[in-house]
């Protein structure tokens, strides 16, 4: 894996290029921390690993983080990277996107500010264990108190009052459980049984069949939020991983053109 | 595909056997048709595709129909078949089911009363479009009115009226989205996402998650009721029969012993 530090978008981002990659084929990556915490480096060994397994070169990009940064400063930036990759010549049938938690919430939001941009979509995305209610509403929030390792329910306020604080959390792009998500490319969703985020991944997904989008769950039995990062180790991780790489790249070449008639989301 | 005649649990029953069959390894089909219609014989195209893709020998259950047999006629039915695969000496982990529509929502009740009865779960279990709410609770059985071209509401609440009566339509073995779905196999959910019944398929992905049910949800885009049945002519529905195959032969061999303390659910 050979890494390098670029610009996208004007912000710093993580070049990871696997031994073997493909031609063509980029994966545009945005990692998870509440939108607070974390950096491409932080999740280099996750992304790396996901790069790896689907043979393609992967951008991370170092979006601006709460409190310093609050909405839409983290969407702005995304938005930011998807264009200039499209606009550096990458076609969107060979773009697709992954992230985990915050960062699984602010690819589907960068989607969504693209789609209102005119944009085109990219080819497929993946989301790990994504955080997209910040409203908390999630049933899971309540009833797997104590199953998840990770977070506290108070853990979670503190993130979305640092990111959002007196805005609006209900907000498409803060909280894509409630975006319209029609248009948006092939979606696969993964995460653990043992999380609060549990009911996020599954009212996205849910959200995204409701709008005519190809979508896939997964829940993992006994497994906590994004349990991918545990690869090499968990063999759960690992096969997850696999499944991920398997999906992008089996959408790579499907065009997803802007939509006619993109709807307002802000 | 040699099909012959035989009985199990004490009714008719199609046994479906593939050219190239594994030894080991028996898939119990239960077909859809609100419990009020269909019939090994409609279903024996759909269940034969099943079978010779996973190489698995199946037994389509021919299980009582309503008006003449309500609820739980279909669940005893299901569940002698089960209890005397098992008899005759097919191991748990050698055993795996699916079923479409109501025959989808017969599986899971099937499991739930093997469940109950102290008896081992099978290996994995595909539904396909199950319809799993006989409430008619689904936000999508008013939201996909008009993009269905199988169902109306009405249709529905017909089919539950000839299978349940003035009983409790919320009865975890009548609507499972409402069941302890805990101690349940790996599940595959498959659904369209142009079906009033999609989100009976998310609340049951959603309930076998929070119950820590190992359980993948695939919505198809623009995909009707059970597309499965159009083998041959629609490649969405070619696609998810391998993946239903796969899914299912992938978890041969895995032992799912009896709960140590089953929940009663009826």
């Amino acid at each position: 894996m050979v890494t390098r530090q670029t610009l996208l978008g004007g912000r710093p981002t993580l070049e990871l290029e696997p031994a073997k990659a493909r031609d063509r084929g980029r994966l545009l990556y945005l990692h998870g921390g509440g939108y607070v915490i974390g950096s491409p480096r932080t999740h280099a060994g996750l992304v790396g690993e996901l790069a790896r397994r689907a043979g393609l070169r992967a951008v991370s990009v170092d979006y601006r983080l709460a409190p310093e940064h609050p909405f839409p400063a983290a969407v702005d930036d995304g938005l930011a990277a998807y264009r200039e990759l499209l606009a550096a010549g990458t076609a969107p049938q060979d773009l697709v996107m992954a992230g985990d938690s915050a960062g699984g919430g602010l690819v589907i939001a960068t989607l969504l500010a693209a789609r209102e941009a005119g944009l085109p979509q990219p080819a497929a995305v993946v989301v790990f264990s994504p955080w997209a209610d910040l409203t908390l509403a999630g049933a899971t929030i309540r009833s797997k108190e104590g199953a998840d390792p990770i977070f506290t329910e108070a853990d979670l306020r503190a993130y979305a009052d640092l990111y959002v604080g007196a805005g609006d959390r209900a907000h498409p792009l803060v909280s894509p459980v409630f975006a319209d998500l029609a248009g948006l490319p092939p979606l696969l969703v993964q995460a653990g049984a043992n999380e609060l985020l549990l009911d996020d991944a599954v009212r996205l997904a849910a959200r995204a069949g409701a709008d005519d989008v190809e979508v896939t769950l997964e829940v993992g039995s006994g497994l906590p939020h994004v349990f991918q990062h545990h690869y090499g180790l968990l063999g759960e991780a690992d096969a997850a991983l696999d499944r991920a790489a398997r999906f992008l790249t089996a959408h790579l070449g499907t065009e997803h053109p802007a939509a006619d008639r993109p709807e307002p989301v802000r």
